[in-house]
C-alpha cells in the first residue's frame, strides 16, 4: 500500500461540545501532510446514504468556538441493524454494514476517523473487523468511556451544571427550600459528582451509591440543626436506590409518580422534611454551547493524534489521555468497560469530608 | 410630626436578581440621610413574627452583585390571612394585619419600604390603608407589573433563557430535531417574547396569543420546506390555545398528558411533525444568578428613590421607570391592571417580521 | 416613482455587537416585502470601490447571536475625502462621494440603510443631501448619540466592563489595593458611569465631571477610616481636570506620563494615598463578544424599522427608541448634539447617594 | 506527641481562584476530625504581626464560588527578610522568622497550611528547616509550580484569557485587523499557550520559543496569502527574542517603546505588515472571577489532603495532582525547578500542526 492520500471522518450519537475542534484539528493536520478530507453527514446513517462532501479550510474555519457539529449527527443509526426490510407490515432492520464498506470505497476514503461515544465505538470496532481502517476518538459529556482519563465535552457539561447550582444557591438561601437539581449520567455519576461538588451541593445522588430516603431525610435534619434552612440536592439521572432498584418506580404514597429521578426525589423530601421543595431538569443545556478551553484543547488534540495513528498505519486504535501526554489504546479495549465512579475512591471520600452527603 | 428617624425594608414574593441591590441603596441612602434601617426578615411572616435587626454599612457591603435577598423572603404569607385558628381540626386563616402593624410600632419603624411584586404591593396597600406609611419599589422577573416601564430581576431572566436557547441551537442543528423551551410567565409572555427573539426562536408562544397545534406544525413543515430541518419553540408556561383552554388539559391522542405545557407541545409537535423533540423547562434558574448591571442599576435607583419618597411624605406610592428618569406613581393604580404584550404590537409585529411564528 | 426592489445595507465605524442582527432584520424583512437586499462590503470604502454581494436568507441565518458584521466595517473612510490625489509626495484626499453615488446605482440600490455611529450618520446626512435615499441606524457602544434612548452595543459593552470590575473586586479586597480600571469613552461617561455603578466602583471619573487627584485621595482615606482598605476606580478615557484639561499631560513628579488616562490616575494615587495600584485597561474586549438579549433585540427592532422607513419613503430619518416605542428622528437632528451624562442628573446624584465619589 | 488539637494556615502571594475553596477545605475536614482552625490573616506579613482569628463553620458558608481570600494575602512579606531597623535613614530588612515561630506558639498551632506559589513555599520550606510543622498547598495562576500536574487558578485563568480572545476575534474579523493580546506568564508560556490554543490564535509568544519579528510578519503574511485579512497574537508577559534578550529593549525605529510586550509587538507588526494593529493588556483579570468547577475541585480535594497530611504526620510535604490521584511531594522537590512549556513536546506540536505559529 502506498501513502494515504484522503480520509473521512464522521461524527456519531449525541452532540458533545468540543466536536467542532475534532474536525478542524483532523481537517488542519491531515491537510498540511498533504490528504484530502471527506466529511460524512449526520453519522452512521449517512455512510449508509451516501452524504459526504469534500472538507477545506473554509468549511473550518471559525468553528472551534462553536458547540455542535457541522457535520451533523445521529443517535441510533447502526449500519449493522439499520437498512428496513417489511414482513407484512413489519418492519425487520438488517445488516447493511457492506453497504456502509462500499460507500467508503466509492468516496475514496483510505482511512475514517469515528469520532462518537460508546456506542459509536462499537460500530467502529465492527467496522474495523470487517476490514475498514478505522481510527477512533472518544467523546461523551458522561465522562464513561474507559481508556482515557476523560474526553472532551465532559468539562463543558460539567460548567453548565455547576452555573446552575449558583444560581439555584439564592433561591434556596432566600426562601429556606430545598432546590433538587437532576443531571444527565445514566450509568455514571461523574457529572453529578464534579458538579455537586463544585456547586457545594449538599446532597449528591450517584448511580454508584445507592442511596434511602430516609439518608437524605437524616441529612437536611442535621443541617437544619446546625442552622441551614436550605438544601441543595444534585442527583444523576441514573441514581439508584438500595439493590440497584430504579427510582421512578417507586412512590410517595403508595402510587406511581411520574417523571424523572429529580421529581420522585423532590416529592419524597418534601412529605418527610416537611420542606417546600423545588426540581429543575438541566437536560440538553447541558450538551450545549461554546465548549471550554480545556475541551477546545483536549479536542484539539485527540484530532491531531487520529491523523498521526493513521499516518503510523495505527488502525483500530483510540486516541487517549494519559496526563499530560495524548496516547493510544485499542477500541477493543476502551469499550470493554464503561468508567464509573469508584464508590471508595478518594473524590468521593473527599466530597463526604467537606460535608456532603451521599443519601446512603 | 418630626423627622423620621427609623425606616424598615422588607422583600416580599418569590426571589428575584437584584433585591440585594435595593436592600444596598436603601440602607446606605437613608445612613446618608441620619436615618436608621431596620432589616425584616423573611417577608411579611417576618413582620407578623417580629423578626427583624439592625441593618448596617458591613450587613450590605459586597451584596451588589449577589442574587436573592440577604433578608430571606417568603411567597405565601399575607398578615391579612395568616393567623391560624382551628375548628376542629380545620385550619382557619385571619386577618393579624394588626399584629403586623403593632411590630412595626414596636420596632420603632415609622416608614416601610416594601419591595415585591403584584401580591407583596396588594398587601402594602392594605397595610398603607390602615394607616402604615408605606412605599412600593415594584419586583417582577415576570415584567408584569404596570406603572412602570421595566422591573428589575426581568433583564437578567431574560439573559438566562437567551443563553439557554443560544446552548440549544447547538443540539438542535445537530440533530435536526425540534428544541421545546418552557420559560415562566404564567400571565404574560415577555420573558418568552423577549429571549424568543434575543435566541432567534422559530416559534413562540405567549398567554397573549393562543396558538394552534395546526400553526405550530405549519410553521415547522414551512421552514423545512426552505431547507431547515431544526425548530426551536420557546413556550411561556401560561400560554393558551383558542378560547383560552390550558394547554394541560389538551392530549395527543385522547389521553391526558402530565406535565407542563412544554411537555405538551413536545409531544404533540413529535406526532404531528414525525420530528425528534425534546424538552428543557428552565424552572428557577430564571430567578438565579449574579443580577446583570441593568437589573443592578435599576434596582439601585429605585432604593435610593424609595428613600427620597420617604422623605417627602409621598407615601403609598410606588418607584417607577419612565425612561430615562426615575419616578413614582400610585401603588393602587400599579396594581390596578397587570402588564401584557399587546398582541399588535411593534414588539410582536418585529417578532412576524424576521420570520418567528406565533402558532396562531 | 414605483415600489422600490432593491436596498442597499452598510456598516461603517468601529465594530458593534448587533450589527448582525440589524442586517439579519433589514435582510429577511425586506425580503418579506418583496425587495432584494446589496450588502455593501467593508462600510463606505467598499461603496466607493464598489464592493457588494446580494444577500440571502442563507448568509444571515446563525447570525443573530455573533459580534461583529458579516459585512466588515471600517472606521475612517468617508467619501467626501477619500480619493487621492499626490501633489509632488503629497497625498491630497479630494471628495469623491460622486463615485458612491454612482455605485449605488450601479448596484440598482434604490435606497440605502446606513448602520452607523456619529461620522458614519454625518456622511449619511451627505450622501442625503446630494440626493440619495438614506436611512440610518445608529450605532454606538459609547451611547452618545442623540435622538434615541439608547443604541445598540451599550448594554453589551457595559456588561463586559461589569464583569471586568466584579473580577477585580476580589483581587483588591485581598490585597488591600487601589485597582483602576479604564474604560472607553472619550466625549462621554456612560459606560464608565453606568459599569461603575452596577460593578459597585467607588470613585468614577468622567469627562463630564472634571476631577481632582486631591478628591480622588479625599474619597480612598475616607473608606479608610471607615475600614474599608481597598477602592476601585473606574475612569472614561475621556476623564478631564478642571478646566477640561486632558489628563495625560498631567505628570506625577513634574516628568511627563506616558500612557492612557488610567496609568496616570494609577500611579497619582499611588504616589498621594501610599497604596498599590494596579491599572487594566479593556480596551477592545468592550466590542467584542456575543451581544447581550438586549442588544440583539434593540438591533432587530432598528433593522425592521428601517425597511418601515423605506417603505414608507421616509428618507433622511433614523430609528429611534422612544421606550416602549420604536420611532425616528431627522438624521439632522440626530448627529446635531453628543449625548452626554448630565451632571446634576438622577443618574449622578444616584450614585452619589450610594457612597460613589466623582473625585470632585 | 498527642494528638494535633490546633492548625492554622495562610495564603500567600497574588492572589487565584480557589484560595477560598482550600480554606474552606481545611477547615471544614479539620472540623470533622476534630481539631480548630486559625486563619492567619494577610499571608506571612499577618504571621509576624500576630493578625489571626480562629475559623468556625460560619466563616466558610458561601466562601467556594467566590474568588479572593477571606484570609487576605500579601505579595512581598518574607518573615526571614521583613523586620526593618535603620541605620541613618536607610532601612535593612532582617530575619525575624524567630518572631514568626514564636506566634505560631502563642495561637497554639501545632501544623501551619501554607497555600501560595513559588515564593511562599520557599518560606514555608525555610519555617520547616526552622522546626515549623508545616504542609504546603500549590497555588499558582501560571502553572509553573513543578511537583504536580496542575494548580488550581490556573484553569481559571486560561478561560478568561480565551474569552478575551473569543472577544477580539469580532473586532479582527471585522476590521481586518491584527489583535495582540498580552497574558501573565513571566517565566513560563501555559497560559498563552493553553488559551492561544482554545481561541485559535494565529501566533503565540511564549518565553520558551524564542521569537523573531520576521517569524512574526511571515506569519502575517502566509495568512493573507490565503485569502485571511486578520490575525489574532497571543503573548505572554515574559516573549523573548533569540538569545533570551527581553522584548521591552527592542525598539521600532531606534527609539525606546515604553509600554510592556504586547505594545512592542503590535509597533512591530504595524510598521513591518501594514495592517491596523491594537493590543490590550488582560492584567489582573486573570487573577479575578469565581473559580471555575475544576479550580473549584482540584481546590477541595487539596484542601483535604492537607489535613490528612498533618493528621498523618508528614510534614515538609506538598499536595499534588497526579491524575487522577491526589498525592504528596517534598515541598523541597518542587520548589527545586519551575516547570516550563516543553518546546518540542506534543502541545506545541500540536498547536503547529493546527496552523499556528510561535513566529519561530
Amino acid at each position: 500500500m502506498g501513502a494515504i492520500k484522503r480520509i473521512g471522518i464522521l461524527t456519531g450519537g449525541g452532540d458533545c461540545p468540543g466536536l467542532n475542534a475534532v474536525i478542524r484539528a483532523v481537517t488542519r493536520s491531515a491537510h498540511g501532510a498533504g490528504m484530502e478530507v471527506v466529511g460524512i453527514m449526520e453519522g452512521f446513517g449517512g455512510l449508509v446514504n451516501g452524504l459526504w462532501r469534500l472538507l477545506d479550510e473554509k468549511d473550518v474555519t471559525g468553528i472551534l468556538p462553536r458547540g455542535g457539529t457541522i457535520l451533523g449527527t445521529s443517535n441510533r443509526d447502526n449500519p449493522f441493524n439499520y437498512c428496513v426490510r417489511y414482513e407484512g407490515d413489519q418492519p425487520i432492520f438488517e445488516d447493511c454494514s457492506e453497504v456502509a464498506l462500499e460507500n467508503l470505497e466509492k468516496m475514496g476514503v483510505e482511512a475514517l476517523v469515528v469520532v462518537g461515544g460508546d456506542g459509536s465505538l462499537h460500530i467502529a470496532l465492527g467496522l474495523s473487523d470487517r476490514g475498514a481502517r478505522v481510527v477512533g476518538v472518544p467523546k461523551t459529556i458522561d465522562n464513561d468511556v474507559g481508556g482515557t482519563d476523560v474526553t472532551f465535552g465532559f468539562d463543558s457539561a460539567v460548567i453548565t451544571a455547576t452555573e446552575a447550582i449558583d444560581k439555584l444557591h439564592t433561591t434556596a438561601e432566600s426562601h429556606h427550600r430545598v432546590m433538587v437539581l437532576e443531571v444527565m449520567g445514566r450509568n455514571s455519576g461523574w457529572i453529578a459528582l464534579m458538579a455537586g461538588m463544585a456547586g457545594g451541593g449538599d446532597v449528591i445522588l450517584i448511580p454508584e451509591i445507592p442511596f434511602t430516603f430516609v439518608g437524605i431525610a437524616a441529612s437536611i435534619s442535621e443541617r437544619r440543626e446546625r442552622g441551614k434552612r436550605f438544601s441543595i440536592i444534585v442527583v444523576a439521572e441514573g441514581a439508584v436506590l438500595p439493590g440497584g432498584e430504579p427510582v421512578s418506580r417507586v412512590s410517595a404514597a403508595g402510587t406511581t409518580i411520574l417523571g424523572g429521578v429529580g421529581e420522585v426525589v423532590a416529592r419524597e423530601v418534601e412529605a418527610r422534611a416537611s420542606l417546600e421543595t423545588r426540581v429543575t431538569v438541566l437536560g440538553h443545556l447541558q450538551r450545549g454551547g461554546s465548549p471550554s478551553p480545556f475541551d477546545r484543547n483536549l479536542a484539539t488534540r485527540f484530532g491531531v493524534k487520529a491523523v498521526e495513528l493513521i499516518l503510523d498505519g495505527k488502525f483500530g486504535m483510540m486516541t487517549s489521555l494519559r496526563t499530560p501526554d495524548i496516547g493510544h489504546v485499542p477500541i477493543a479495549e476502551a469499550v470493554a468497560a464503561r468508567k464509573t465512579v469508584p464508590p471508595d475512591g478518594d473524590l468521593v471520600s473527599t466530597a463526604r469530608a467537606v460535608g456532603t452527603s451521599f443519601g446512603d
